[in-house]
C-alpha cells in the first residue's frame, strides 16, 4: 500500500511540505479549516485597504490541482490517536467524527495572537492573523475617520483620530507605516471637516527600539522613516490596560499614562495554535511558554519518528542554540526538509539528520519606496531595500498563482496613493465586539 | 446662502446626480449607509469568485474628493420632514437623531430582492444586491463542491452538486453561465472524488424564454450558449417552495416537482427600498406594487417640485407609456437630468421639463467570449457582443477609478479559467442562515 502522508495546515509550512512530495511515491492529504492558503506577510495591506483578501489568498485546491498524489481535505483537526495513527476531524452537527489515517504526519498549524493573560483586550484590539482579522481592522480604521468627520466635540474627535499599534516588530512597523500613508496621502482630499493628516499614530513597544530583532542600524533607519510619515514610536513602554476608550501605558519608571484612542491594533505577540495541546496530551511532548512544541533536531517528537512538527508550532533551535523565529522562511524550509526526510526513510535511510536553517535575512517595508533589509551581512535601506522587498514578494507570489493584480494594485498605489479596497462592510456602523471574529488557526 | 442639495444613495443614480453638479454654485451632500459605490452589474462576478469585492467598489469619498462643493455623509436616512425640509438620519445608541437640511432633495435609494410574500425563502436562497450577499453566495457555491467531495452517499452528493438559479433575467443568466464555467473549467482538476463537470445547473423562470425583455432572437442565442455550458434552462415553471433541501416547482399544467438541491440563488425580483415608505407617509405619494414611487414626468413628486425620486425607487414611464426598467442606464440619466433641472431652476427657468430616456440597449454575458447585445436596432451575439460588453464595462469602470486590475483578473480568467477570489471565509463550515446577512439598501 502507498505510504500515506497527512499534513495539517495549509500555511507556508504545510504547503511547502506538500509541494516537496511532488514526484514522490506517496499519498498526500493536506487538511485545513480554510479552503485557501493565505500570504500572511501581506495581511497588513488588506487591513489598510491596499489589497483585497482575494489578492493574497490562493485556493489550496488550485495550488495543488496538478499534483495528482495530493488531495485537499477541508476540515478541523482536533485530536489524534498516535497508536492507531489516525487524525480526528471535528464533526458537523449530527455527523460522526471523521478519522484520517496516516503513516507519516506533519503538523503545521501555526500560531494565533496572544494577549499575555488579558484575553479581554482582544475585543478592543484585534490582532492580525486571519482574513477576518484584517477586514475587522480595516473596518475600524476607516470607520474612525468617518466618525471623526461627523464628531463636533474636539476631544472626542481627537480620540477618533488617535491610532495605537501595539508591538513594533515587522507587522507593527509595516502597519504603522501604512497608517501614516493613509492619513497623510491617501485620504488627503477626502474629508471636509477634518484634516486626516492631523491623526496621531503611536507605535508602542517595551523594547528600546523598533524592529528589536533587526540590526540596530536598521532599527534607527526604520524609525526615521516612520517619523517622516508622522508616526510616533514610543519605546520602553508597556501596555497595562486596553478598553474601548484607549490604552493605559506604563513607563520604565513605573508611572502610568492614558492614551485616549478609539482604534487599537494588536501586533505584539503570538502563541502556538491549539493543536499543540492535543500533541501534548497524546504524546507527552513538552510545550514552551508560548505553547510551541519542543522538537528534536530532526523536527520529530520523542518516540514518534513518524510525527514532524514544523513552522510556528515548533520550538526549534539553530546550531548556536538560538530559537528560530516564527517567520515564513523557517516554515518553508522545515516543510521541504520534513518531506525529504520522509522520502529518504522510505528509500531506506533510517538515520535521522538534523535540520539546518539557512537564514536569508529580514525585510520590512515602511511606506512607499521605504524599507529596511538585511541579507546575510548586507544591510540596505530606503528605495534599494524597497526594491528588494518588491522583488522577493514578486517571486513568492507568482509562484502560487500569477498574481499580477497585486502589482497592478501596488503600481497604482505608488503613483496615486489611492487605496482601492477601502470598504466598510457589515452594517456600516461602529465596529462592535462581535465584528471582530475569533482568529482562525491555520489548521 | 448657497443652495443645499441633499442626495440620498450613492448608487448609479445618486453618484451621477452629485457629479452633474460639478461646476454648479450649490452645496451637495451625498448620504449613504455604506462608504463605497458598488458596481452592481458585476456583483455576480464576486459571487462566482472571479473578482474581489474591492475590485468593484469605489470609496464614495475618493470618487468625489476633487469636487469641492460635494461632501459625503455616512448615515442611514430613515425619515424626512418636507415642511421643515430636513432629512433624519438614524442615531447610534444614546445619540440624538441627526437632521440634515436641504433646499432640493434627490432620493435614489434603489431596490432590494423581493420574495413575493415568501420572506422565509431568503434564508435558503440569498439574493444578489450587496457585497455581503455576493460573499454569502460565493461561500454557498464553493462549500457545496467541498461537501460533495467529502460525501459518500450518491444521492446526497447529487444534491450538493445541484445548483438552482431562480430568475432568468440578465443577473440569473450571467450567474448560471458563470456557474457553468466554474463546474466545467475552473474546478476541472481540483477534486479527487467528484467530477465538478457532473454538476447540474438549473435556471428556472416562469417566462417562456430566458432574458424575457430581450428580442426573441437573442434569447434563443443566449439559451444555446447556456446549454453549451451544461446549464439547463427550465421555462414556464413557477417556484412554489424553497427550503434547505431544495426547490418545489409548479409546471404550466399545475403539476409539481421537487428538485433536491443544496444551493439555490435568487435572481427573480426586486422591490423598492424602504425609504419609499417614508415618502408615502410624509408626502402622500402613491407607490406601485413593487413599492416604487409614482413620479411626475419631470421626476418630482406632487406638490413638491424640490423633491426628485430617481433610479430603481422611481416608477417612471417612457413616451409610449412603458415603465422604464430598473437598470443603471436609467438611474444615471435620471440623476444627471435631475441635477440639470435643479441648476436650471436656480437660473430662473421655472417651467418643468419632462425627462426623456435614451435607450442605449441591452447587454448580457454568458461566459468566456459569449454574450448577447442589442444596441438600438443592432443585434449581436458571440465574441463580437462579448467585446462590446468588455468595452462598455471598461469605459464605465475606468471612469470611477483606474480599475485596471479588473481587466488583469479578466485577462487571466480568459487565459486560464482560474478564478482567484475563491475564498470561503467566516468559520469555513456550511453556510448557516445567519451567514446570509440582510441585504443593505443603497441609502
Amino acid at each position: 500500500m502507498t505510504h500515506r502522508v497527512v499534513i495539517i495546515g495549509g500555511g507556508f509550512g504545510g504547503l511547502y511540505t506538500a509541494k516537496a512530495f511532488r514526484r514522490a511515491p506517496v499519498e498526500v492529504t493536506l487538511i485545513d479549516k480554510r479552503n485557501f492558503h493565505l500570504f500572511q506577510p501581506l495581511l497588513y495591506q488588506v487591513a489598510t485597504g491596499a489589497l483585497s483578501p482575494g489578492d493574497i489568498a490562493s485556493p489550496l485546491r488550485s495550488v495543488l490541482s496538478r499534483q495528482k498524489n495530493a488531495r485537499v481535505l477541508l476540515g478541523d483537526a482536533v485530536d489524534l490517536d498516535p497508536e492507531r495513527r489516525v487524525i480526528m476531524l471535528a464533526a458537523s452537527e449530527g455527523e460522526e467524527l471523521t478519522e484520517v489515517p496516516y503513516d507519516s504526519l506533519v503538523v503545521a498549524t501555526g500560531s494565533r495572537p496572544v494577549y499575555f493573560g488579558h484575553d479581554d483586550w482582544e475585543r478592543c484590539a484585534p490582532g492580525l492573523k486571519s482574513v477576518e482579522d484584517a477586514v475587522a481592522v480595516r473596518h475600524k480604521i476607516l470607520f474612525a475617520f468617518e466618525a471623526a468627520e461627523r464628531e463636533t466635540d474636539p476631544e472626542k474627535r481627537r480620540q477618533w483620530l488617535t491610532f495605537v499599534v501595539v508591538g513594533a516588530g515587522p507587522t507593527g512597523v509595516e502597519l504603522a507605516g501604512a497608517l501614516g500613508e493613509i492619513a497623510n496621502d491617501t485620504l488627503r482630499h477626502d474629508f471636509r471637516s477634518i484634516d486626516p493628516a492631523t491623526a496621531r499614530i503611536l507605535l508602542i513597544d517595551s523594547s528600546p527600539r523598533v524592529l528589536p530583532t533587526y540590526p540596530e542600524e536598521l532599527s534607527r533607519k526604520a524609525e526615521r522613516s516612520l517619523i517622516r510619515l508622522h508616526t510616533r514610536p514610543l519605546h520602553g513602554v508597556k501596555v497595562s490596560g486596553i478598553d474601548h476608550e484607549g490604552v493605559t501605558i506604563e513607563h520604565g519608571d513605573g508611572s502610568h499614562d492614558h492614551i485616549a484612542a478609539r482604534t487599537v491594533i494588536w501586533a505584539a505577540g503570538v502563541q502556538a495554535s491549539e493543536f499543540g495541546q492535543a500533541l501534548a496530551r497524546r504524546l507527552g511532548v513538552t510545550l514552551d511558554r508560548g505553547g510551541r512544541v519542543l522538537v528534536k533536531p530532526d523536527l520529530t517528537v520523542n518516540n514518534h519518528p513518524e510525527i514532524f512538527v514544523i513552522g510556528d508550532l515548533a520550538h526549534s533551535r539553530d546550531e548556536h542554540g538560538q530559537p528560530l523565529p516564527g517567520v515564513a522562511q523557517v516554515a518553508m524550509q522545515q516543510g521541504a526538509w520534513a518531506a525529504r526526510a520522509i522520502i529518504a526513510r522510505l528509500e531506506g535511510q533510517l538515520r535521522p539528520q538534523p535540520f539546518h536553517y539557512s537564514d536569508r535575512g529580514d525585510l520590512a517595508v515602511i511606506g512607499r519606496g521605504r524599507a529596511v533589509a538585511r541579507i546575510g551581512k548586507l544591510r540596505a535601506s530606503g528605495l534599494f531595500a524597497w526594491l528588494i522587498w518588491l522583488f522577493v514578494h514578486l517571486m513568492y507570489i507568482v509562484q502560487f498563482s500569477n498574481r499580477l493584480v497585486v502589482f497592478v494594485h501596488w503600481g497604482f498605489l505608488y503613483l496615486t496613493y489611492n487605496r482601492g479596497a477601502r470598504l466598510i462592510t457589515g452594517d456600516g456602523t461602529e465596529p462592535r465586539d462581535s465584528d471582530v471574529e475569533k482568529p482562525a488557526p491555520a489548521s
